[in-house]
């Protein structure tokens, strides 16, 4: 049984003002547009900028993460290494008669339980066991098939090297692991983030902007040694709370410090993350009701997460998945060292040097002297460095001198148990990985935030989000009062404050397409502006007015902006 | 003759330090590289943030322009219409032997004057009397041939439609004409921006990030009535003067004005926008000496494009088009109404009405009545509407009746001349184009304020754009200074500041650092702090400190990073 929606927002209402306002559109319309591709306008692109600020201003500014840009197109050898290119799929029937192609588990989705998490063989066996056949001309279904989900491209413009369009930004954080350590001095835990687009080649696109076949995501990576999973901060939040859905336990809410210690939240990390989430997406305007962490089940949870959680939220399309947080253990890292030369670990320093046993060879300089003569220094100095499990001290070993190949007879060295003093020792990282789906934060923001009075209609955006900070208005636009408008509103915008300048139509229809696109406060020059000196500056929810002197204007304009004032404080 | 540029950077030198430090380095170097793949390290990426913000100030804040966002990959349609599908492409040779490519511009670069602008003959002919064979090994080439140049790809993954990845971010702008000219509520001029990747699959990519497969875009279309093209602000630039380069003639620095009415520059706006050009590039930080408008000459110039100019920055690649600020008259709005059935048009109202003759369509209803019985009404009203231009009264005439084809005979109607009046005109808009190539502007900031003192590196960033705003570092990593140090970089990146908190090292060291990395100043707690409550703050260009109130240390910070404050004036 589908569940029940009804205090949500009908999609199309949302859709309807995103394209009528220019917050977002179908592309392409003009010829005949391309599922799965949305545009955003010029509302919707400087909303888009401001959720990314948010996003930065806390995982880089405060959490001091450092972000990187990489190419879109990679090619195979990253997704080989990814798991991508075998497991980067969805299972897709095609009608014989018609040629459209649907996803499986879409056609089973009122039929059958969870179809999302049935394999080939079960989806096929539902499909025949209940008659399904093509739901555009009732045509005879293919057998599901597992399609790759990546877009394709050839680099090189005469045929060149397979390349594909990255499904995700995460995989540029694991293979420059190396040159990103360094540039954190080699220390750990650090973290590096990534926001860019990702492309999903998707069977057939719908929903919006919430299943787009480019879409746009922001990612961080964050490395630690897997024995001391920390990261600061955690205390000073460990006594707020989340709302979790765990595997197979009620919904209930936890501070982040009972969940860890009651072995719920894998570690404290993972919780910490959890918690940036939830606070970025209440400053971005989301209704905390509305909002949960539901943990990964076992079933679904990739085989090598240790722990993985989906901040989800209750919107027109039922409960969407908006951030996933995972603890990927070393997968990553270790899978891109396998399928590379790369050595992408870190040297974790004991805090003294321990003395251990250890096996190590020992030249013997006497027989190599004669045999190698210049190069016997180097042959002893590489045969000293290298790790020796599993030699065996009867056989030649074989060395790549700078690309010569040198054997070296078993007399030339022994191999003997040493106590020897290490330092540290060398790990490939775990990584915490939070990845938020931008587009669809960008829809629930509108979701959550429409209301509707009758036909007049707010969106109520916090002013950090809203893409416009500011309306500005002359009463008329004679006798001046526009070029004092015209003047505050360039101003503001010098200030950095996006504003809107507008002067047709009456006061309350201006004041009603403003309203409508978010924007928290107009500003009005009327005829006493030129008398006093002031403004009207009026507040979007309350409808309340107050008078501001245009001198201070610039001050209050900024400090509403930065929310280090409220409009009921203004004096 | 290849000009010298004795006075410009080694390019290796840049490149060195920029992988050393971590702004750029070539991708997926693990996995052997792909060519023309760079990504923006911690450092670059950071700064290329930096850049855009200073772009979007100007574009968006001062001029008033609004920012779309739109997908990468496009449908065939919209690159049939822009030309690209047909026109953007490389001339390619094929060594008959190791089977690589060749651009043959490049081979016949040290041999022929300008071959970038020879025609397929004529490089093939040149090819052969100048002997030219693979420069890898010697093999005979075969004819050149034209490439095209866009990456290719699939929409829909069981073989669905042709898509490519955009070669500029242009044409969303066009294509959405419609839908933006209802943002602006239906006025001109008006102006869209929109910043992203580019793509371009080239034959042989080189010189670093200067000519990459995938490349960032910054780009602007500002639609004008074509018979009123002018701008608000240019009179104040007006007598601000640029180095202009014109087809034919000396380099001269000429004011806006004079440029303008000598006709070398086509008209106000396209001089208004190279003026910004120039401002945004100075506060980058390139070097005013180094940077020169050349007018592109009459037979490189696009056919359809009125005036076209080329922002040139001399680097150690030579002189390197940065901008490209261009008046592209009617051509692409034409192009995509001539491939769509789109109005992407405007309405220009008349001052007042016109009474203008016109040839109008009069329905004769006593003819249509009974003949179209309740349709008759609806048809006569289509008729009036109709364009009668070249209409024959003597021939039926055939309408599309919501999809329903009615021909309707000459005797119900006769076309006659009348008075009419006239509120206004359609037209299609010019457009004026200011296209910045991001990665080489890049480029050129690091080449332009790259300085050596012996072995002693320093990048001299101007703070807008420097990726580190401020180190902080605690004299000792003990007795508590390091808890200060950690205080005061925390302060600072709530205020939106990114630092760079360095304990380790000599302070003398650690200064390098951040030198070398363009960060403008460095903040020093040492014991003195625990006494006076100050902190150091020096200065990288000229090393002089200064003592600062740890109270007054964020407003100080944040006075120095929008350059409201110098160093100097510091109290």
């Amino acid at each position: 049984m589908k569940p029940c929606y009804r205090d949500t927002m009908d999609p199309n209402i949302v859709l309807g003002l995103a394209k009528r306002r220019g917050f977002f559109f179908p592309s392409f319309e003009i010829y005949g547009g391309m599922a799965g591709m949305y545009d955003y306008g010029p509302l919707g692109s400087a909303m888009k900028n401001n959720i990314e600020s948010l996003w930065r201003k806390n995982y880089v500014l405060h959490e001091g993460l450092s972000e990187i840009f990489s190419p879109i197109i990679s090619p195979e050898e990253v997704f080989r290494a990814s798991g991508h290119l075998a497991e980067f799929s969805d299972f897709s029937v095609q009608c014989q008669k018609c040629k459209q192609a649907f996803r499986a588990d879409h056609l089973l989705e009122e039929v059958v339980d969870n179809p999302d998490s049935m394999s080939q063989k079960e989806l096929g066996e539902a499909m025949v066991s209940n008659d399904i056949k093509c739901p555009s001309c009732k045509g005879e279904l293919s057998e599901p098939v597992a399609v790759n989900l990546m877009f394709k491209t050839t680099v090189g413009p005469l045929g060149g090297r397979d390349g594909y369009m990255r499904p995700e930004t995460a995989q540029a954080m694991f293979f420059n692991f190396h040159l990103l350590h360094r540039f954190y001095r080699e220390k750990l835990p650090f973290g590096i983030v990534q926001l860019g687009k990702g492309f999903r080649n998707e069977i057939s696109p719908r929903q919006g902007i919430t299943r787009l076949r480019e879409f746009n995501m922001m990612e961080a990576e964050v490395f630690f040694d897997p024995e001391n999973k920390v990261w600061p901060g955690f205390a000073e939040v460990a006594d707020l709370k989340l709302r979790l859905l765990p595997d197979g336990l009620e919904e209930q809410e936890l501070s982040l410090k009972d969940a860890v210690s009651k072995g719920i939240i894998a570690n404290e990390p993972l919780a910490y993350f959890m918690h940036v989430t939830k606070k970025i997406l209440l400053a971005a305007g989301l209704d905390d009701k509305r909002l949960r962490f539901r943990q990964h089940l076992k079933t679904e949870m990739a085989h090598y997460a240790e722990d993985c959680w989906d901040c989800e939220a209750l919107t027109g399309y039922g409960w969407l998945e908006l951030v996933g947080v995972a603890d990927r253990g070393c997968y990553d890292l270790q899978s891109h060292i396998d399928h590379s030369d790369a050595e992408l670990t870190a040297f974790i320093r004991f805090p003294e040097p321990i003395e251990m046993e250890a096996t190590v060879i020992v030249p013997n300089l006497s027989a190599l002297g004669p045999l190698f003569k210049g190069k016997a220094g180097a042959i002893a100095t590489r045969l000293g460095e290298m790790p020796c499990d599993g030699l065996d001290a009867t056989m030649p070993i074989v060395l790549d001198m700078d690309g010569e190949e040198v054997t070296v007879p078993a007399n030339c060295f022994t191999i003997s148990q040493e106590i020897k003093k290490v330092s540290g020792k060398r790990i490939v990282p775990h990584v915490i990985e939070p990845s938020y789906g931008l587009d669809r934060i960008f829809y629930t923001v509108m979701d959550h935030n429409y209301k509707e009075d009758g036909e007049y209609v707010t969106l109520g955006l916090p002013i950090a989000i809203a893409p416009i900070k500011f309306g500005v208005f002359p009463l008329m636009t004679k006798d001046g009062l526009d070029d004092i408008a015209s003047e505050v509103d360039k101003k503001l915008r010098q200030k950095g404050l996006l504003t809107y300048y507008d002067g047709s139509g009456t006061i309350g229809r201006r004041y009603a397409r403003m309203d409508e696109a978010g924007t928290p406060f107009c500003i009005t020059v009327d005829y006493e502006s030129k008398e006093d000196d002031c403004v009207t500056i009026r507040d979007r929810d309350t409808k309340d007015q107050k008078r501001v002197k245009m001198d201070d204007l610039d001050k209050v304009a900024i400090s509403l902006a930065d929310s280090s004032l409220t409009f009921e404080a203004i004096g």
